[in-house]
């Protein structure tokens, strides 16, 4: 477990510098791996073994019923959990897009039609400034960027990341600079230029795009560049823990019973566990199990391919299928996320990039909402746990969408219209549609 | 002002019957041109002048701090405002897509671009399920539906409106037969067909469009319809107060001095002026002037250039717009708009596509929030206001951005790489961008 006591913060090994950047409750970075730990900075890796750098906190000074009207009396967004996230305590009135307190939809329709009795919600990301996810962790990095002095914002991205770094940095004040493939389809790239910071495009695949990043940022010309998802990752990271949190609160204070969350690194399910198990150790909600469910597309299924092998270890894949928000085919939180569901009593499973389309509209259809196909990875998957009897559908089942089907429309180019008639009663007749 | 007395809605002339329709507050239609008064129904012209209809309420009973808790205890939706609205009391628990209480942005970056001292703010609607204004509408068209036993939701559409009626009657159980032009743009099908309900394509414009679903209301094929801007139009265009409820209580239960509203049919604006009125006359804000201003692209602006010319008719134009969702030359509500203008000491001004097209930018360059050009249109003229010496820049102004700029990507389409490098850092330094 990553959550630390404040004991363990103050070990003599590390200790936080005092008077150094104040972000609140976060006292130092430890090493997921053998716990080594540094004073919070601009770094990721551990000096010790390379393995990744996650917030250590302090929240011994917590009382749990005034850190639960703390919370409630907060804004709609992710600061109302401000005592719990590595942020200022005055991060509200600072300039960030405050994405979160998404809905939390009862999808009674679509339960209907998965055969859930036991309650079904989807929680639905693309409510979010810019329509993913990516807009929450992407405010805790600004927070980070900003207490350490950076002044450019810089990413690799083909898609929802660009926008949400762009939309970010414009209205923090920051200088950005992204960095794409060259050949990204024009819509993606108008979706990342609007914001107006530097968008640049790497003649290269994607892969290059990432080896120039690594180099930038060991380079001079990288100073004063903080890199979200890179030197900045340990911060951006906890964003996804509000997922966690904001569930919980909105089933009024009650874990789900299950929950079924897409891996594309594994990052977003390993810290919704990590909140999970916060708001327990916190006594805000009951401790009581809870299972995690892990989503792939079959086309790029690293992590749901060890896990019904059996193995500890995800052998990369080369990545096909529509689901390019998720399709990354060496995750680096695999293991982590293959240890998760198979200690909640979870599972893994993919679905093929036909049952994802299926699935889209599948959620249009029956609650009005218009997925990612992230959101389709999802929910198919649900579908099919339900059909296969690993996902219980008497039990309090959150599916997480991600991302907004308008980013994805090509994935279902194929609907259209269902008649075409002649301005009169008469055709409209014909066409069975009285 | 539309906003009845108990009394008023007794008179003997068109009592609301007993044991009719539930829709909370709403107490009958009364005709806006003189006064006459039917029963709740789906009715929306008037049948002694062919006035519009609107709704009469009966807010009587309420005590404005009672009010005010009751508000503020309420969900984070427009049913938090259920007690001024069409619905009944129970809305919250009913199917709906629940839009509304979407983000009052301070908008300080812009405020710094254009001059503004006394306080700007962006309310932004894409925040909304289906990422526009029309889901406000539209849920209340949902309920006045249910009301009336209608089983089919309804609508012409060559955008926005499809998807949201798509949307909402999916959620809410209802079936629904989208009217469109045949050969709008593949992705403007793809948005509003993705939902499952029927979606016929027109062979003829929009003209046509209209004039089809007219006969169709008449006709027996249409019984059992609900056309949510036609014959729920008086339900469907309450709606739009909410939008002066939340800026009020975002506000802090204040006024804002200046209001930019874009103006398509013009009922927007006008229904902002009733709500802001509502909330005068029940005490929940302080009552002060303000001034509401109208926004309209130069390619479609039959009002700008009827207030300019010191009209009080409107000349119909045909339009020829980027800003398609406010491409409307012969609005219905054009005379109150120019009065309301006038009236509150507001204007209405209109800007060229070239203009529509940098406000975009400069929106989503200062603030990180994307809109559709419908939000270009009211950025632009607030700039020109500002420059023109129309609008105080001293004072309290909230602009309007009622969609999203993923639905009108074609309008930003030339924005792009600003530089496109080799992957390594020699090409990145020679490229200025270290
Ligand atoms: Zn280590
Ligand atoms: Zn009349």
């Amino acid at each position: 477990m990553a959550v630390q006591t404040a004991e363990s913060t103050t070990t003599p090994d590390a200790p936080a510098p005092a008077g150094a950047v104040d972000l609140g409750p976060a006292a130092a970075l430890s090493c997921r791996e053998c716990d080594h730990r540094v004073p919070l900075g601009p770094v990721f890796a551990c000096e010790e073994c390379f393995g990744p750098l996650e917030i250590a906190y302090d929240f011994s000074a917590y009382d749990t019923e005034e850190l639960r009207a703390r919370i409630e009396a907060g804004p709609a967004n992710i600061w109302r959990y401000a005592p719990l996230l590595p942020v200022p305590a005055d991060v509200a009135d600072k300039p960030n897009i405050n994405p979160g307190w998404t809905k939390l939809v009862k999808a009674d329709n679509l339960a209907r039609e998965l055969g859930v009795t036991g309650g079904l919600y989807v929680k639905d990301d693309s409510g979010n400034p810019t329509h993913s996810f990516k807009d929450r962790v992407v405010a805790q990095a600004i927070e980070a960027a900003r207490a350490f002095g950076f002044t450019t914002l810089s990413c690799s991205s083909t898609g929802n990341l660009a926008g949400a770094v762009g939309a970010a940095a414009a209205r923090a004040g920051f200088r950005s600079c992204v960095f794409i493939p060259h050949d990204l389809e024009q819509g993606k790239v108008v979706m990342a230029a609007v914001y107006g910071g530097e968008l640049v495009g790497i003649q290269g695949n994607y892969d290059d795009v990432n080896r120039f990043c690594s180099e930038l940022i060991g380079d001079p010309a990288g100073e004063g560049w903080g890199f979200v998802n890179v030197n900045l990752r340990p911060y951006y990271a906890e964003g996804s823990k509000t997922l966690a949190y904001e569930i919980c609160e909105q089933l009024g204070w009650r874990l789900p019973d299950q929950i079924v969350v897409p891996i594309a690194s594994g990052s977003q399910l390993t810290k919704i566990d990590k909140g999970l198990q916060e708001l327990i150790r916190l006594g805000l909600v009951e401790d009581k199990p809870y299972r995690i469910f892990g989503a792939q597309a079959e086309g790029c299924s690293p992590v749901s391919t060890a896990y019904k092998a059996g193995h500890d270890v995800v052998r990369p894949q080369k990545p096909d299928t529509i689901a390019k928000s998720l399709a990354i085919g060496n995750p680096a939180d695999g293991p982590y996320v293959l240890d998760i569901a198979r200690r909640t009593g979870g599972a893994v499973e993919d679905v093929s990039d036909e049952q994802v389309v299926d699935a889209i509209k599948l959620l249009a259809r029956t609650e009005g909402i218009f997925a990612e196909t992230a959101g389709g990875v999802t929910v198919g998957v649900t579908k099919k746990l339900i059909e296969n009897g690993v996902l219980d559908p008497s039990l309090t089942t959150v599916v997480l969408n991600t991302g907004d089907g308008l980013k994805t429309l090509d994935a279902v180019a194929g609907t259209g219209l269902t008649a075409t008639i002649r301005p009169n009663l008469d055709s409209f007749r014909e066409a069975g549609l009285a």
